[in-house]
């Protein structure tokens, strides 16, 4: 037996840096916490609790010192309120989505309608979205939605980093027939489609395959369900503990990815006890 | 048997404009060329020359006077010629097709690469290319040409304003793929869409087509394409001395429709023409 593990597996640019940044923080300040979870691992963000960084949900609810915005960034509304309180601001945004946020800006203080093309309960797409108020925005999640936007004269449109290219490519089809000109920012990180082409790749050739990451993680998610489409015997799991034994049997090739926001040691793991399960005894 | 003659048969806007204003500039001045023909119908031509107004195909050709610009433009090179030759311009330029080179102007002096999707031989492109220039151009016809193009940082499109808005979103799609920002304004006039579809409509509702035309006049080649597609008995006509009889054997509806070029005179000599072979004595 035989484990494929993708070289793109686990965490990205942004989230490693994010992590990075919460750790050094963690022994440089005494009190300090993070707005939101730092990134979307409870095994990270349980990692960061044991160093004294806990998790606090909303700005009023940060009792003094510093505050850790996430990869994810924040609204401009909530970096005002973080000013104000004159908390110390660790700013740990992905250094794409910051792009995106001022992006977001640059065309809506030109005049363009903006069309973010996202989910828009995710907390990235609300950031980037404050950053264009005072503007018209629209935030699509594909073609179809896009269909029912109104006819506009000038549209500006980035993406959500982690969407698909091809979804922002048909939104981008779609907005051109509805304005006179269409100015677009191509926000997307490469690290996703990396990730997602090389699942594909693996799960191609394997029996079975396992996607690690935080069940509340939304790339993690997709790349189980990318997985599935081409190898039905996908399994996401977040821990070690919860891989079974039985998945193995009969099995020739084994296939492992993980999320951007699974961290190194927690895929190490899992590629460990698999790695014990199909061959007992020569770890 | 019946007629059914396209609303949007004949003259566009611009085509409208530019021969009122070659015939206006006739009367008014002694000595007047066009700088090309006018417009892409030969009957039209002939009629302005024997007004006096003849065409001259170089700068360096016009003998003194006045010079037309017709509905194509000219490039910013032979504009600039014309004035250094101290010649009076008469501007009959498009407006559609204007602003079209002011925005390729426009892209190029803010450092974007300049696509403009259209015909590179046609001398609108010419023109719009010629806008352009100092900055880097590519013209491109259709995806599979868009295909070829390298990868960009900065990408602004226009399109000549006779192309059809499924190949410029093509290209746009395209052009996506291959840049971090994307520019597009939309140059497309829509006379030539709305020409098309109706064109299409009625050619799916006859038993023989007829589309009238300049044989030089790149839309009304593309209309009778269109036509013929939907109706193999489709015919492209210029003058109505090559209507014959036999066309019209065992037939019950007649489509007619014509370039943006074509004079509502020579349409109506068709429709008179056509009438009287199907129902001899009545007119």
């Amino acid at each position: 037996m035989e484990i494929l593990l993708a070289k793109s597996a686990g965490f990205c640019f942004g989230v490693k840096r994010a992590t990075q940044i919460a750790f050094e923080a963690s022994s440089e300040y005494e009190h300090i916490c993070s707005l939101g979870p730092i990134i979307h691992s409870p095994q990270v963000v349980q990692k960061l609790a044991e160093k004294g960084v806990g998790v606090v949900e909303e700005v009023e609810a940060i009792p003094e010192g510093a505050v850790i915005i996430r990869s994810h960034g924040v609204t401009a509304n909530e970096m005002r309120a973080l000013q104000a309180r004159g908390l110390t601001v660790v700013d740990a945004t992905c250094p794409f989505v910051n792009k995106a946020q001022e992006y977001a800006a640059r065309l809506a203080a030109e005049g363009y309608t903006v069309v973010i093309v996202g989910e828009t309960e995710h907390p990235e797409v609300q950031g980037i979205v404050s950053y264009a108020n005072g503007g018209k925005v629209q935030v699509v999640a594909n073609a179809a939605e896009a269909a029912h936007l109104p006819r506009m004269v000038r549209v500006g449109i980035v993406a959500q980093t982690t969407q698909s290219f091809e979804n922002l490519q048909q939104v981008v089809g779609i907005c051109l027939a509805k304005c006179q000109e269409l100015h677009v920012f191509n926000t997307i990180c490469d690290a996703t489609t990396v990730r997602q082409n090389e699942a594909r790749d693996i799960a191609g050739q394997v029996d079975v395959m396992l996607v690690i990451g935080g069940f509340n993680s939304a790339n993690t998610t997709r790349l189980a369900q990318i997985c599935r489409e081409i190898q039905p015997a996908t399994h996401h799991l977040e821990t070690v503990e919860e891989v079974q034994g039985s998945w193995f049997n009969g099995v020739e090739r084994i296939g492992i990815t993980a999320g951007a926001s699974t961290p190194r040691w927690l895929i190490e793991e899992v590629v460990n006890r698999v790695t014990e399960l199909i061959h007992p005894g020569e770890k």
